[in-house]
């Protein structure tokens, strides 16, 4: 690999640049992004060498697409209509069913690869790149079928090199248990946050007694707006469906303290508990 | 000081023991909890010296109280009848008004001091019990004017030397304001994790899809139901008001994508976002 297109130099795209230049010295990484001014940062930052336009990926090896969900729509057809024969194309979005279903009879299909990495932060811009966000991580692959199977040998090895572990699955089972793990603890936290906010407007001082549990559970409603509101606007009937779940499993929980039932509030946590085992589980991954 | 008296030698208790045999290197510190084992791990542990009854609490300088709040009401009663006039108690629950009325009547009312450090983890235990757990953390202290002077200044020195920050609040308001940053964060991380567990009977593996974001959201739905559930019991009608209004939240979120106002859902978010300031105040203390 010699000439890497970033577009979208922000965590997901900047953080692969920072990667990629420790895995293969002699790469340019190009970066490409509407906001100029994300170019020059991820310039200054060392994360990309150069500038790109779109109309030069027919000299790119490898295009990384890290952009929101909405744009990618818009964006990969015109990737793929400058793309070379040998050009492996990935993007990194949190919907897929939408996104492979723009490019099904794109002449270039074959040359993308339908991924996801479950990996990234709160942050979001050039400056939340930071290196090895990918390592030990899981990359959601979907339709694989549908790429050339050379050009998915490129992108898996440069995964594996990450220190990704991979995981196949159609767009359709990605969105709707997606949805579960984590766009709906986004919502959950959000909306946590905004109980706290609006009831802090009228009674003062009320974070100084915030401790970091709060903290915790709060975290993802620093997410950016412009990254989560496509997604939840793409993945609408499955996010809707979680919602549902768990606003009725909170009303439940309301239901069994109002009738004063704290036998049955205890069983709830307890079940709950077991929780530990699952996430002890992703941290050996 | 000379004897300490910690009773429950789990996480909170554990803690104070640790920082405070550092503090104070010529102390004893005894443990009494109705765990034996507890007991004996905390020895093992080397977080208190030996064994205690409530019996010898005459000779106590010093009795810290951690243990659940409901067995705090038929503890800290029995506590102040053993004590001598310069013993002074404080207890670490989480809430205070049930605590503070048990107490109201008891002829060694002033010796008594009713705290909250926001302090902890989602373990529990004496295996959970770290050294600092207190340092930089704000500890809530309710009717101070009800606890004699000079045992009050012994406390706030302890409280000063271990790096807490004071905050004064009569026990009404702490129990409402922190049923919105404590206890309802717990709720919302606990019906997260059932919501999905329940998602994981029917369709496997979902889990290997989660990642740090889901992690951080449901962290405290591994804490303990044996104290938090009495905690929820004490402070009900505050709780199922912030739960209230977190479903009522989120039912507005629902409809606002169901209705496909996505530059409302996009609002939303943003006007949260001022949550990142708010935690960065937390960090700051």
């Amino acid at each position: 690999m010699k000439n890497i297109y970033i577009v979208g130099v922000g965590l997901i795209g900047g953080s692969f640049a920072l990667d990629i230049k420790k895995l293969y010295t002699d790469v340019i990484i190009y970066g490409i992004d509407k906001k100029e001014n994300h170019l020059d940062e991820a310039i200054k930052l060392n994360i990309i060498h150069k500038k790109g336009e779109i109309e030069d990926l027919k000299n790119a090896d490898l295009v990384i697409l890290a952009i929101p969900v909405d744009a990618t729509l818009e964006v990969l057809p015109r990737i793929l209509d400058h793309i070379s024969d040998n050009t492996i194309v990935f993007d990194a979005g949190s919907t897929k069913e939408d996104i492979c279903a723009v490019v099904k009879n794109h002449p270039k299909r074959r040359n993308f690869l339908a991924a996801h990495p479950i990996a990234g932060t709160e942050f979001s811009g050039p400056k939340a790149a930071i290196n090895g966000l990918y390592k030990n991580k899981t990359n959601i692959i979907c339709e694989v079928e549908e790429t050339a199977f050379k050009l998915q040998k490129k992108a898996l090895k440069l995964f594996t090199e990450l220190g990704m572990g991979i995981r196949y699955m159609n767009p359709k089972a990605h969105d709707k248990h997606i949805a579960y793990v984590s766009h709906l603890s986004h919502i959950s936290s959000f909306m946590l946050g905004k109980t706290v906010i609006e009831k802090e407007k009228n009674e003062r001082d009320i974070f100084d007694m915030a401790g970091s549990g709060f903290e915790s559970t709060v975290r993802l409603a620093k997410s950016s707006p412009a990254m989560w509101t496509p997604i939840f606007k793409q993945n609408k009937t499955n996010v809707i469906e979680t919602l549902d779940e768990y606003i009725n499993n909170l009303k439940h929980f309301k239901t069994l303290m109002e009738e004063g039932d704290f036998d049955a509030v205890y069983n709830e946590m307890e079940t709950t508990n077991h929780i530990k085992d699952i996430l002890n589980g992703i941290n050996r991954n």
